[in-house]
C-alpha cells in the first residue's frame, strides 16, 4: 500500500490544478459544521418530546384512561416499518448508485452524508409546515418516518446528477429540496387533501421531477469526456444489485409505514407485495425482448424492477386489490424499461437531460402512473366497499364531507397536482442555477463519475501482488 | 466500456451458432408475460382480502367486539417476522448463490426472477389446497408469508442445477415445483395432521429432494467441460457470504413466522438461535478437520452452518429445550460438513447427480434430521409439560382429541412422510423430463457457470486502466 | 481452478515450517467440540425457559389475569430489536472488519465463529451473575439481547487484535472477556445502581479497554513485515460500507433494544437517530479537514460516524432531547476522526497499542464521553422533568430511593466506573498473557492479515482468462 500511494502521488502534479479547483479542504468542513450549528440551534429553539416519547406526557395520559397500555405506544406500531424504511434510504439508494465502476465511494459515502443532513433539515421543514403545537415542533417515529421520505425524495434527485456534482452542492441541493418539497406536501396533503400514503407524488414525482430540473440547469455538452468511467464492472453491478433487492423487499414497508393502523397498514403492504412481484416478471421479460440477442440488461434489473412499488404508492392503502395492484405493477415494469431504452437517449439527445440512473423511468414516469391509479380508485371508493374503514383511509371522510362531490374533487388529483407542481417551477429553477455557481468545487468534464477527486482511494489489485497467491512470474520477481 | 464492448463483440461470431440457440429474446418475454397474464386473471377471479386487510370486514368485526383494537390485526403480530423471511429468499438465497466466478449476475438475477413468479403461483396453489372460502382465496400477511415458504422450497431446488439451467427452463420447474409443494404441504399438514412450522419436511427435505431428483434427470456427463467456472474467486465468496450470514440471522424468525402466538413464536425463536449457535461451531470444527492441512473451507462455512435451522424446523415450536436444541444443531453441521467432504462426489460420480450448490448436505439430510426431531419430541409430549399450552401447539389437542395413540399417531411422521414422499416420485420425475426437452435454451455442457449467455456482461477490469490509479505504463500509453 | 489450486500448491513447501506452526487441524476441533460439549451440558443442568416462552407457565400465567393477552409477551416489545442487534453483530461487525484487502474470510469468518461461541458463553455467565431462579438460568428474548450486547463488546475487542491473531486464540479471548463482562456489568448494573441501557460503558469502554490490553500484551515489534497487507482495496472498501451503514441504522435499536416498554423505548430510539446523524456531518467535516487536499477518508467515515451511537448509549433513554443528542454526535464524531488522525499513530510508537481498527476512537474515547453525559444527565433528572416516568427510566426511584442524594450518587457513575474498572487491570492482563502462549498457532510477523493461513483461498482474477470476456491476447493464447 505504501508503494502504491507513492506511485499515485507521482502523477499528481498532472492533476494540479484540478485539484485546486475541487479541493474539499475548507469548503466541505465549513458548510457542514455551520449547517449543523444552525441544526443544533434551531432543534434546542423548536423541537421537543411528542406524547409518546416524553416521559412525563405519556405516563401522565396513561393514567387518564385504564385500556392504555405500552403496547399502544405507537412505538410498536411503526418502529419496525420505520427500521425497513431506514435501511431503504442509507443501503437501498446507497448501494443502487454503486453500480459506476469508480464511483463506489462517492456512491454510498455521500448518500450518507446528504441524508443524514437532510433528515435533520427535515424534520424541522416538515414541522413548520405539518403542524406546530404552541410553536414546537413535536418529534417520533412518525416523524422520523416522514424525515426519512423527504431524504429519499433528496436521494432520487441525486441519482439524475450522480457522478457530476461535488459534496458541498450536494448538501446546498438538499437544503433547497428540503425547503420545496415539505412546501409541496403541505400544498398536496394539507391544503388539497389528496392522499398520498407511499408517496407516489409527493416523494418519487416529485424527486425526480427536481432532478431533472437539476441536471438540465447543469448540463455538461463534454460529459462524453467522462464516458468511460459512466458504466459498470462486474462487481460494481452486484453490489448494486444489493440496493435493488432491499429496495424491492422493504418497499411494501415503505408504502405502508404512515398509512392507519390496523387494515390499511396491513392492506398496503400486501397489494405493494404483488405489485412488486408482477412488475418483476415484466421487467426481466421487457429487458430481454428490447436486446437484439436477447440478453438480459442489469440496469434494467436493478432499476425497473422496483417501478411497481412507485407506482401503487398513492392507491396501495385503498381497495385495490391484489389484482389490481399487479396489473399496475406490470404495467410500471413495461415502461419503466422501455424508457431505459428508448426515452433515456432521447431525453439526453434532444432535452440535453443527462440523467445517471435513469430517475425519470423509475421514479417520474412510475411516480405519474401512481398518481393516476391513485386518482381513479380513489374515485371509485364507497362506503360500500370501505365500510366502517372509508374514514380510516380517507380523512375528509371522517369529517362528514364524503360525497360525490368530493369524490371527484379528489379524482381531480392530477390537475391539482400538476397545477401544484407547475408553481413550482421557478423556485426549484432558481436552485438549478443557484447551484451553478462555480463555487462548489464540481468536478471537470474530464473527471466526472471518478472517486478519486474527492477520496483517498487505494488501489484494486496492487496490494495482491505480494500475497501468496502469487502468479509464478510474481513470485520470482519477489526472490530475485 | 463502449471500448470494451466492441471488443467483446469482435469475438461473437465464434459464439454465434451457440448464441442463437440459448437465445432469449422470444422465449422468455413469451413465457414472463404468458404467465403474468394468467396469474392477473385467476387473482382477478379467486383472490380476495382476509378479514384482517379488508377495509370492511376488519372494521366490522372490531364493532362485535369491545375488546378487539389494532393491535390485534396479525399484521402486528407477523410482519416483522415476515420482513426477515423476505430477506432471507431474496437476499439469503440470492447472495449465497453468488459464489460462483461468473454467474453473480445470474444467481442475484434469476433468483429474484423464480420468486417473484413463485410467490404469485405459491399463494393461487396454496390457497386452493388449504381451504377456499366460499370459492374465493383470503390473503395476508399470513398467505404471504406461506408463499415466501414455497419459494424458498423452489430456490432450494435451483441450487441443485445452478449454473445449468436458462431462466425459462427455471420458470418451468417453478411451475412443477410449486403445484407439487402445495400438494404435499396439503398431505403432511392437512390429511396427515403432522406440525411443521418451520419446514423441515414441507420446504427442506421436499425442496431438496424434488431438486435432486431434477439435476439426476439433467444429468450433464461432458460437464467438466465447464470445470473451470465451477468454482469460486475471492470476491464472489465474500458476496456468498451475505447470503450465508443473513439467512443465519433471520432462521429464528423463519422458523417462528407462522406458529400460533404468544409462547409457540417466542420460544420456537428461542430454540433456533441456540440450535444455529451450536451448529456454527460444529461446522467450524469439522471443516478444519477434515482438510489436510487444517484449513478452512468457505464452501463448508457458507452452507454446513446454516443447517442447525433446517434441523429444528419442525421441533423448534415444541418444548425441545435449549440443550436439546444445541445437540441437533450440533449434528445437523457435523453431518452437512461430512456430506460435502465425503457423500457430494460419490453422489455425482456414482449416482450421477451433480448438485452444485451441495443441497443435499444443507436441506436433505439436516431435513431429514428435522423430521425425525420432530417426531421424536412431538411423541415425548404431554399435558405435563405443556400444560394449557399443548393445544397452542398441537393442533388435534385442540379438537380433544391428546391420547397415547394420537401421540404415536404423530410420532409416525417420517414414515407418513416417506410413503407421501415416495407417492410423488412419479410426478417429479415427470417434472424433471418436461425439462429436458431442447426447447429452453439451456446452456451448452462447454458454457455452463457462465453469466455471458444470458446477461450483457460488464468487463471487471477494462475501464480501470482510463482511471487516475493508473500503472506508470498505462499513463504513457495514454499520454502518447 | 484446478489449475490455480495446481500453481498454489507448488509454493507450499516454501510456506511449509509456517504452516505447520498455524496449523489448525487439530487445535481448532478440538477446543471447538470441547467448548460446545460442555456448553451443552451447563445448558442442559441450568438453562430453563422464562415464563413468555415456557408452554406451561404462558399460559397457566395468563389464565391468572383477564387482561393479559398474547401481544404481552415479551416477544412482540424486542423481538424486532433484537434482530436489528443480532444483525449488527454478525454483519454489522463482520463487514465493517473486511476493509483489510486480504483479511475479509477471517473478518466476516471468525466474526461469525466467535460470535456463535460468545453468546452462548454469555448465556451461562449472564444468568449466573443476574439472577438465578431456584439455580436456574431463565431464557427468553431479552436474555438473548443480552448475550448479544456481551458478543459485541468482544467483536469490539477482536478489531483490536484482527489480523494477528488464530481462531484458536480468539476463542480463548472470548472465554476470558465474556467472563469479566458478566463480572463487570455485575458490579455496573447491579452493585452501583448505574444505568446503562445501550451499554456506552458495559460494552464498549469495557470492550475497547480490554481489546486495547490484550493488543499491548501481544506487541508485536516485526509487524511492519506485513505492512503492505494491513491496508484496503477499492473493493474491500466497500464490503466494509455495508457493516457500518449496518451499524448506524440499527444503532437506535440497539440502544433501545433493552429499556423499559412504551416512552423509554420509543425515546432511545429518537434520540440515538439524531446524534448520530449529527455525528455524520462532524465525521465528514473533519475528514476533509485533517486532510492536506482536503479529500476524505473512507476509515473515517467506517468508523467515526458510528460515535454518535456509542456516546449516547448510556443517556440515550433518558430526557436527553434531540438537541441534548445532537450535540453529543457532533462532539463524538469530532473526537473519534481526531482520534484516528492523531491519536492511533502515537499510541502505537509511544504506548506499544498496534490497534488494528482503531476501537480506541470508535469505542474507547465515545464509550467515555458517553460516561459523562450519562451521569451528567442523571444528575439533572427529577420528577418536574419525567413525571411518573421517572421510576421507568432509573430503577432506583421505584423503591422510593430517588432524592438528591441518591441523584449525586449516581451521577458518579464515572468515578465508581473508574474505580470497578480498575479492580479488572489483573484478570485483564492475566487474560493477555495467557493469550500469549505460544500454543495457539497465531500467524508469524511475515503473514498477519494474511486469509491464506487458516482459509482454503480462491484466486481473484486467475480463472478469469478461461471466460468469454477475454482480452486479446488471451484468447490468442487460448486459440493456439
Amino acid at each position: 500500500m505504501g508503494d502504491f500511494f507513492q506511485k499515485q502521488k507521482s502523477y499528481q502534479p498532472k492533476l494540479f490544478n484540478m485539484a485546486e479547483s475541487t479541493n474539499m479542504r475548507l469548503r466541505l468542513p465549513l458548510l457542514c459544521i455551520i449547517l449543523e450549528v444552525i441544526l443544533i440551534i434551531l432543534f434546542g429553539a423548536l423541537v421537543e418530546y411528542n406524547d409518546d416519547t416524553h416521559a412525563k406526557l405519556w405516563n401522565a395520559n396513561k393514567s387518564h384512561s385504564a385500556t392504555r397500555d405500552d403496547y399502544e405506544n405507537e412505538f410498536y406500531y411503526r418502529y419496525p416499518s420505520f427500521q425497513d424504511v431506514h435501511v431503504m434510504i442509507f443501503v437501498g439508494f446507497g448501494f443502487l448508485m454503486t453500480f459506476l465502476q469508480r464511483y463506489g465511494f462517492s456512491s454510498v459515502g455521500f448518500n450518507f452524508l446528504i441524508a443524514a443532513f437532510s433528515l435533520q433539515w427535515a424534520t424541522l421543514m416538515q414541522g413548520f409546515f405539518h403542524g406546530m403545537h404552541h410553536g414546537k415542533i413535536h418529534v417520533g417515529v412518525t416523524s422520523m418516518i416522514n424525515a426519512d421520505f423527504c431524504t429519499g425524495s433528496v436521494l432520487i434527485s441525486f441519482g439524475a446528477v450522480l457522478g457530476k456534482t461535488s459534496p458541498v452542492q450536494l448538501l446546498v441541493m438538499a437544503i433547497f429540496e428540503v425547503t420545496l418539497f415539505a412546501v409541496n406536501e403541505f400544498i398536496l396533503l394539507s391544503m388539497l387533501g389528496a392522499n398520498d400514503a407511499g408517496g407516489s407524488m409527493t416523494i418519487h414525482t416529485f424527486g425526480a421531477y427536481f432532478g431533472l430540473m437539476v441536471t438540465r440547469v447543469l448540463y455538461r455538452p463534454n460529459l462524453d469526456k467522462s464516458k468511460h468511467r459512466n458504466s459498470s464492472v462486474y462487481h460494481s453491478d452486484l453490489f448494486a444489485m444489493i440496493g435493488t433487492i432491499y429496495l424491492w423487499m422493504f418497499w411494501p414497508s415503505f408504502n405502508s409505514a404512515i398509512t392507519n393502523y390496523g387494515d390499511p397498514q396491513h392492506r398496503t403492504a400486501l397489494n405493494t407485495y404483488y405489485s412488486l412481484a408482477a412488475c418483476t416478471l415484466a421487467t426481466f421479460a421487457f429487458s430481454a425482448l428490447v436486446n437484439p440477442e436477447g440478453k438480459l440488461d442489469m440496469v434494467h434489473i436493478q432499476n425497473a424492477a422496483l417501478a411497481g412499488g412507485v407506482a401503487v404508492g398513492t392507491a396501495g392503502e385503498m381497495m385495490l386489490t391484489p389484482f389490481g395492484s399487479m396489473i399496475v405493477g406490470f404495467l410500471a415494469g413495461t415502461i419503466s424499461v422501455l424508457g431505459y431504452k428508448y426515452l433515456t437517449p432521447v431525453l439526453e439527445s434532444k432535452l440535453k437531460i443527462q440523467d445517471t440512473c435513469g430517475i425519470h423511468n423509475l421514479h417520474g414516469m412510475p411516480g405519474v402512473l401512481g398518481a393516476v391509479v391513485g386518482a381513479v380508485t380513489s374515485a371509485l371508493a364507497s362506503p360500500g366497499v370501505y365500510g366502517d374503514g372509508l374514514q380510516r383511509v380517507f380523512a375528509d371522510a371522517e369529517t362528514g364531507k364524503w360525497n360525490p362531490q368530493s369524490r371527484v374533487a379528489n379524482s381531480l388529483n392530477i390537475k391539482t397536482y400538476l397545477q401544484s407542481v407547475s408553481k413550482q417551477n421557478m423556485p426549484v429553477f432558481f436552485s438549478g442555477f443557484i447551484l451553478k455557481l462555480p463555487i462548489y468545487g464540481a468536478p471537470p468534464d474530464t473527471h466526472c463519475f471518478e472517486d478519486g477527486l474527492y477520496w483517498e482511494v487505494p488501489g484494486e489489485e496492487e496490494g495482491h501482488e505480494l500475497n501468496e497467491v502469487a502468479t509464478p512470474n510474481e513470485m520470482e520477481k519477489l526472490n530475485s
